[in-house]
């Protein structure tokens, strides 16, 4: 067997980053991965199992200073960045430059135009080596960019929402089947560790229990890679977002009407076809639908639809668990194409 | 002070029934009201505190078997059906022919066009009284039948994803400014409690908690109220409801497209104006929105929006306690109404 | 009718303030109180809808800055103080020099003996006027002291936690029937209102939900309280924490040993006995036990027993709403004592 | 590399049954596992993924009627029940008699002492078979019982609640340390899967959500385990079970007073040398204390504890997973032990 790979990731005290060193340490391609403490966060010499109590009693979990020469030294290829996006704006490069490749867990490098791009207020906006490397970034949907993927030195890993929303409208934009005119609108519902792991008002329990809320209505940050991803205009799309009192999971139901009637038949094929071959989308038969439940600690995107009788009104429902398939496993599959090992390994 | 009224609850042992019996029994013009049992469920001669152990210590609320000379012995001048409407379908008539005024909690009577009544498959579908009583019905959604509902024998009271949808609604079609042509779109969330008290493998806690689902998309029997209240064609509009795992508790977000470009505080004054007076109508000023918890215990339907850059593009956000506006409260309402009292009486 | 009373609130901001609030918003006999901001927390000139968004659409509830010149031109004549015990030590002696009745529902004023007192760490710890005010501060259990509350200037509003349990053992330990030496144990749980309203990374919804822990163990500031009002040793009780994922309610299951072999219907009658007449408290006839659920939304201590084969080892179950009978609820009872009103008006 | 093993799993369609079923399929020593539909459930025929919809995409799980013939044509060696106990009761035998070995996962075959089998109301009680049967099977806690499990025919695997229990204490309680005269409190909380998946009004989601009660005090059926695996008499242990807003894991908060004052080191090191080298059991250091959410989706059981000042008074906090160490992890841990394998197979 060849050699195992040797990947770090900063930002392991996140609940994307912990989901995602969870899942490396058990990857059977990979060494243990080196776990690095944010600059910002001073979390350098701390160790994980403090932060997740959950790790107790399977060894330690130091996290290391982030040093090039260091990752260089312990042989390092691959840096997993789950870190807020400015912090992957600035040390994306750097790594690149010190010759790692960099999959990226933030809003940093997912979007193409600027206009989209506006919403985070980078601060390196003008700067033309950071339009160069947004230029190479691939974004990394492997069940849409799959071919980009294995040559990329920085994946962006899509956003949890975005994963959901455009898996849905995929395969029917693509054939060309949506009346594009009425508009798209995507309803979405978040559990609570989408939000972080920092406390807020928002995210206290008495907050969320027993609640529904919707927020950040047409000014999402997701919404960007929505559009670029499925070359829909602003006007296209309406997406709310909603938090849901749940840990984890997400389930968008997104309304599309056709150009002419179709058969439900019609319309299953017509997923079906796009994802034949591709093993984290689950396609349900009408006339059942996924659930959030069917879907959490699975790396699935799970797809349903019900159409109306005139056969014009389609109602689509998209689930995704937010911290695999909408991150850290996401991610892991990335890193499988990147190094052209088979899309499931280490997620099962 | 006038003397109090005597009413009497068919029901109780429901969740409806029994929000119902509690705001009865703290309602200043009211004597106690005589609890019923329901004939199908052999409930009469049980106490409801064995049903629901919340009233212990507070005295005895043994329930009656139903009897027309019964009730009328005992005053009895109002009767409120918390049945399944296959027995409202049947009691309703019986109660009018002995000289109750009725308002009715279930889908018996709530639906004017014979292609809406399809989905409920009644038995009486082709009596002609049946026809006739359907007629002389009031739906009893106060802030739009106002005018009809003090002279009802018969008081239809609304469903509770249909009070949340219609209220959302109405201001802005009766306004003309809706594109209908675009379609309607309203994703409704409803608590738990609005799927009845019966257990089955949904209600069970492990089935709801840490989940979402959608359900009877496109065969909702609140569909047919909403399109009938709104004047809508069945093509103009999509309802999905989903389950939250939450006790109870509504929030629909409603999508419409404007025929032209508005001001948000164009928007806002047209809802301010349709609901001026309207006690039980809470306009929320934007940016902010209805929350769930926010109208949790109380009567109100409360009403928020988001409009996009490009003035036509509408997201609406209402909610309900699906046992208070949604079913009980909404009933007391119409009962203030009926016999000329304070809208506010018995609600706060 | 006499005239009303006008009282005031410091701490509006905080979970009890708020139902305290709503409470005195609603209660007969007062005006409305005023409420004023929390001086370390810049709460003054703040209007409360912007905090608890709740209460939108019924009107203004403007903090005013605290200023005893304006308090006493406002007629205020009873404070309530929902602050952090550090703000009520010092607040509290200047309310009473300025002639003001106090109520404070933080644990500054509630413990006699100074080994108790410890855990609080006040800063005062050694002033002789804290100590005398210590001395003429009447805790506010009226269950337990319903003699010395009329005539009090200053009322230490109890735990929430000690309410369940002191209430739960108050009549078996009075009738002398505890086998004490065997040890007595409250093994309790509470909603997270209980920790209030700061959010921090035991507040955050993910820590809380899908989860149960113990916290405080042989530490919590509660004992104190427990120990004095039941005139127990430390080493006689063990009381344990935990927190629920629900946001309020807290249920003690309290264990103690009889001394000699007793009938379910002679512990019940020790109970009724001990607290007849009590409006309060609401004790459940066996095998019936209190659940959480029914004690919400009131301001109902529920008590409930079961009792070995052997008459011996007995297990107490009590529950109260921590935000009620815990904390707001039972100072408005406290209220209503102190000014010779019904034990129940302003709480039903 | 050996011949897989081919097990058959009786009882797939509830909670430990499922759970186990997806154990096995991934087990590396096993062939995909024969499903037998319940007899008495008419299960036979029924497809699994439309019980489970979270199967869905994954391939067909057809259940089978159960035939011995044909279990022997197909090769199976190891028969798995989770089935009601009363099933367990007759076919454990049948199966031991066609040359199967048995884990069962219900009551059946716990209980050696007539007195603590009276509870389950066996049909065979007094028959000579059953009490064979009863003297053979081994009560399959691996981590007391390891000795006999690798030559039992039939292992009568334990109840949740009495592995949370016998684990936290048996290390104290064999060191003789425990001052058992006091008496010993397991005061435990279950999410509501340990209650199965029939839906009925204790289980329906409005009766658990929000809430917590206590059921079955001095009556639930696994006190008899605990009595009997710890050499207790009836009078030393006082057990509550709890329901908690949970969908699954147990948290035991248990109570013991020992003999003498002994430091907090020499209570850990009375836990770590009682489970040195017990893979699934985690000592936790003081202070930390387990937590529900850290043993979820493990089979780990989970201790830890706080002593009092007096080195008397002991609080000791265990954690399982009700469905994995508390069910079918600990079923698949019986069954590595009766083959020879590595504990850990198939349960990482």
């Amino acid at each position: 067997m060849a050699a195992k790979l040797q990947t770090a990731v900063l930002g392991a005290t996140g609940y994307s980053g912990l989901e995602l060193t969870r899942l490396l340490l058990r990857h059977p391609r990979l060494e243990k991965p080196v776990l690095l403490g944010r600059p910002d966060a001073g979390h350098a010499n701390v160790n994980l199992v403090d932060v997740f109590p959950i790790l107790s009693g399977n060894g330690k979990y130091p996290l290391q200073p982030l040093s090039w020469p260091e990752l260089k030294r312990q042989g390092v290829k691959l840096l997993f960045l789950a870190t807020p996006h400015e912090i992957s704006r600035s040390l994306a490069p750097e790594a690149m430059t010190e010759g790692l490749r960099v999959i990226d867990l933030s809003g940093a490098w997912r979007l193409k135009r600027q206009q989209n791009r506006a919403i985070y207020n980078f601060q390196d906006a003008d700067s033309v080596s950071a339009a160069q490397l947004t230029e190479r970034a691939v974004y990394g949907l492997p069940e849409l960019n799959r071919e980009q993927i294995p040559d990329a030195a920085l994946v962006a890993n899509p956003g949890c929402y975005a994963t959901s929303v455009i898996l849905a409208l995929a395969p029917l934009l693509h054939a060309g089947i949506v009346d594009r005119e009425r508009g798209i609108i995507s309803d979405s519902k978040s559990g609570v560790s989408g939000a972080g792991k920092g406390p807020n008002s928002r995210t206290h329990f008495v907050s969320v229990a027993d609640n529904l809320s919707a927020y950040s209505v047409f000014g999402h940050r997701h919404v960007g890679e929505m559009l670029e991803q499925l070359n829909l205009e602003d006007r296209e799309l309406i997406f709310t977002p909603h938090l849901l009192p749940i840990p984890r999971g997400i389930l968008s139901t997104v309304y599309v009407y056709l150009n002419s009637a179709m058969k439900a038949a019609e319309v299953e094929s017509c997923f079906r076809n796009f994802y034949s071959g591709r093993r984290w989308v689950r396609v349900f038969a009408t006339p059942q639908l996924p659930q959030i439940q069917f879907s959490l600690y699975t790396n699935n995107c799970d797809l349903g639809f019900c159409l109306a009788e005139d056969g014009r009104r389609l109602v689509l429902v998209s689930c995704v668990d937010n911290l695999l398939k909408g991150a850290a496993g996401q991610a892991v599959q990335n890193m499988n194409l990147m190094y052209g090992w088979n899309e499931e390994e280490g997620l099962l």
